[in-house]
């Protein structure tokens, strides 16, 4: 547990916390007067609003009775009063407030597994998916289930998204990273895995499984489809399980890249899935609807044995399932309103309002960080977030040394105190090239906040 | 993760399952139509309706543009519409879609901890909250926390609801059972505590917790206040932190018992904070709320050192939050309708109605069992379950083992087999003294299923 880090939510987060409650007892007392988290994905926190027909069914669903009163006709949509009815059906007894069976209610995976099925174009079975309170505690489980002891090692990338090194590092594992290229875009070079993998086993190392994230947390690539083939190929010949991160599939921005699950890549290679047991994540949280309170996701298991799964069935049994409204959202997120439907042209509205805005906002801040003084920032293809890198001067970084901080950390302490705005530190994702800083995107005010902060940051430490 | 078991989840629930896809697809193929499921404590899934008040919260908090329109003051009640509002007020953003602080929304937190305090006399700080998915999540994380190896070892009773023991099982603890004595109505002998601890220091074990729950599960006794008294001064004398499953607090059935949270046992004997390090668990899926499939709950954790509780933190931090829905339905039940308020009459008559429903259907199924050949029963005086006693004939153990089954597992499947009834081994819970096998209770038609299929049982079996 000591071995644990968790960066996106570390010193930095817990110091703003403070600034937070300072600046409601005494107003005023700072040089700004909000926090700024752009430490984690979490958009609805900064105004992103829900997709109303989602809501709308979580309403409905929660207080059923609506649906017997007349006046419910004119305060939600007619598809989403049909749809609560069809979803209250396929609970037993309509009963949200009941336990449900461990890998979720079978009606809801029936529906996420049809989603699935249409987006990848390969048969996917409802009794593959295991309902999660987000996808967090999917990663844990199957951490869990891989990690027998200090020698069993998880291949994951670097810079990574630090719940994965978080969760190997609780369950007593080894980690075994490798790494992204930040010269070709945060590509990979199956090479590089290759040399990570033996250099691991020859301390001794077993490793179990590769963690892929696409598209990429922190590093926002969408990795190229060959990228993917190598990746398949590579665990298929060394025999790990793949645990594929895909809660940003819906977020892509540019025209020339498009999301293709692991499980697709694999079957149009002609492997089954015998040939490669692998997992895939996914999340309410993410994507356009952005729903992270609510605690919804799914992990889709095919390729394990039988016993295995037993296994992986009873982890998910001692916490009986995971919470219903998350379950009735993850349904949604892979059943939205489709053409026809009542809700569908408000809910297109919504949905695409909102991933051009996020796209927008991504664009317009690699902009800027490519026009800062000593700032370069990769291409953003999809979810959420930047990755610049900061050429500190070497002032900084001495100034940094006598504050007993790293580089990385001294500079986002600073940005924190003069403008309230929360980043992680690069360290806190793993990458080893310091000085660099992970800044995750958001609305336009923080650009032009930022922009002051960095000029007079380099002002005071220009070499 | 192989020794882990999880008798309430095990084989019996997964054969019901089975035989309950069997009804429907092949109606009429089994000597009943339906499944009862009596293993775990999930109200609503036998027809328990949630409190109104509390769904209409939680609808309103889901779909907050309700509160802008006319409508819904003749859908919902004039206090659901200004607490929702209330509650919206203290989520930043109003965002009920965000990420929250890592131990739960600060607001919801100041509600609970007024709760707790209003319960006990005693004061509670909302720093010491943690909220959780339900009070699972909360027992791993301690365990997480206070097994470092497989020497370090964690006192829990027997009969135990299984989740303590996988969870112990689970981090690699060692597990150290005390024993509840059947004669006295479950009661505890602190001598028989003291015994097992030594005996476990003499095997190398370091014993680091005391796992207490009350009211019982799945035994159903209201401790006494002095064995209350008993294991605060054992855990202050050992050294042992006490974790306290008091998530049955509002189903007491007996007018001469009381719930006292363990919190205001050692507070009332003058023991202090930093005299006892030491956790309560609360859920919504217990008392008359109910509410299983909403996933929420507490842990209020007082006397642990600075150091502790920031791994603490950092733990909770790592799977983000809980969900949004569940914190706001724990803080509710923490702050239920007041007289006065305009829900509080139906309030009130639901609240009643559910928990003299309980407390009848109890004492029903005590009677029924007392009144059978070779089965003995307790006086039920809290939560959810009964754990009779059940002598089987010779006859029958014999024929247990030509199946290859324990006794009380082939009373069970028979039971199940014949009657769509599932309970749960008594084996499940620890119980040592076979044959026995625990039935938890539910409405009215169990019972006479029950009593056809013990007196045919007995009629084969009868030596």
């Amino acid at each position: 547990m000591l071995k644990c880090e968790y960066a996106v939510r570390g010193e930095i987060v817990i110091h703003a916390q403070r600034l937070q409650q300072q600046l409601q007892t005494q107003p005023g007392s700072l040089s700004f007067d909000e926090i700024l988290y752009c430490n984690i994905g979490n958009p609805q926190s900064l105004g992103q609003q829900p997709i109303t027909f989602f809501r709308e069914l979580l309403a409905l669903c929660d207080h059923p009775c609506l649906l017997e009163r007349e006046e419910t006709k004119s305060l939600f949509s007619a598809d989403a009063i049909s749809q609560a009815t069809n979803i209250l059906a396929s609970i037993p007894g309509r009963a949200t407030g009941a336990y449900s069976h461990s890998q979720g209610i079978k009606g809801l995976r029936d529906v996420i597994a049809a989603g699935i099925a249409a987006r990848d174009g390969f048969p996917t079975n409802a009794d593959d998916i295991f309902l999660t309170d987000g996808a967090s505690p999917g990663v844990h489980m199957m951490m869990q289930l891989l990690i027998r002891n200090e020698k069993d090692g998880i291949l994951f990338p670097i810079p990574q998204y630090p719940l994965y090194s978080a969760s190997i590092a609780l369950h007593g594992g080894a980690l075994v990273p490798y790494y992204l290229d930040e010269s070709t875009g945060w590509g990979l070079e199956i090479s590089d895995h290759k040399k990570q993998l033996e250099d691991a086993q020859s301390n001794g190392i077993d490793a179990r499984a590769l963690v892929v994230i696409n598209p990429g947390n922190p590093t926002g690539q969408v990795l190229a489809e060959e990228n993917q083939r190598d990746i398949v190929k590579f665990c298929k010949n060394e025999g790990l399980d793949l645990l594929a991160d895909e809660v940003y599939q819906e977020n892509i921005y540019v025209d020339n890249k498009k999301f293709n699950s692991f499980k697709k890549i694999a079957r149009s290679m002609g492997y089954n899935e015998e040939d490669l047991p692998s997992v895939s994540f996914q999340s309410v949280s993410k994507g356009y609807y952005g729903e992270c309170g609510k605690r919804g996701g799914y992990m889709e298991i095919t390729g394990f044995s039988a016993p295995v799964r037993e296994q992986i069935y009873k982890v998910a049994s001692v916490n009986l399932c995971s919470n219903i409204t998350g379950q009735i959202l993850a349904s949604l997120v892979m059943n939205p309103p489709k053409a026809g439907d009542a809700s569908y042209a408000s809910y297109k509205v919504e949905k695409d309002g909102i991933l051009q805005s996020l796209a927008r906002r991504a664009k317009a801040l690699e902009d800027a960080f490519n026009n800062l003084e000593g700032i370069t920032c990769n291409k953003t293809e999809g979810a959420m977030y930047l990755f610049p890198q900061i050429h500190l001067p070497q002032k900084a970084i001495e100034a940094a040394k006598a504050a007993k901080k790293a580089p990385d950390a001294f500079y986002a302490l600073r940005l924190l105190e003069s403008t309230g705005i929360v980043v992680v530190p690069g360290s806190g994702f793993g990458q080893m090239h310091n000085p660099a800083s992970g800044l995750r995107r958001r609305r336009s005010p923080i650009i032009s906040r930022f922009k002051a902060f960095h000029e007079a940051f380099m002002a005071q430490y220009r070499d």
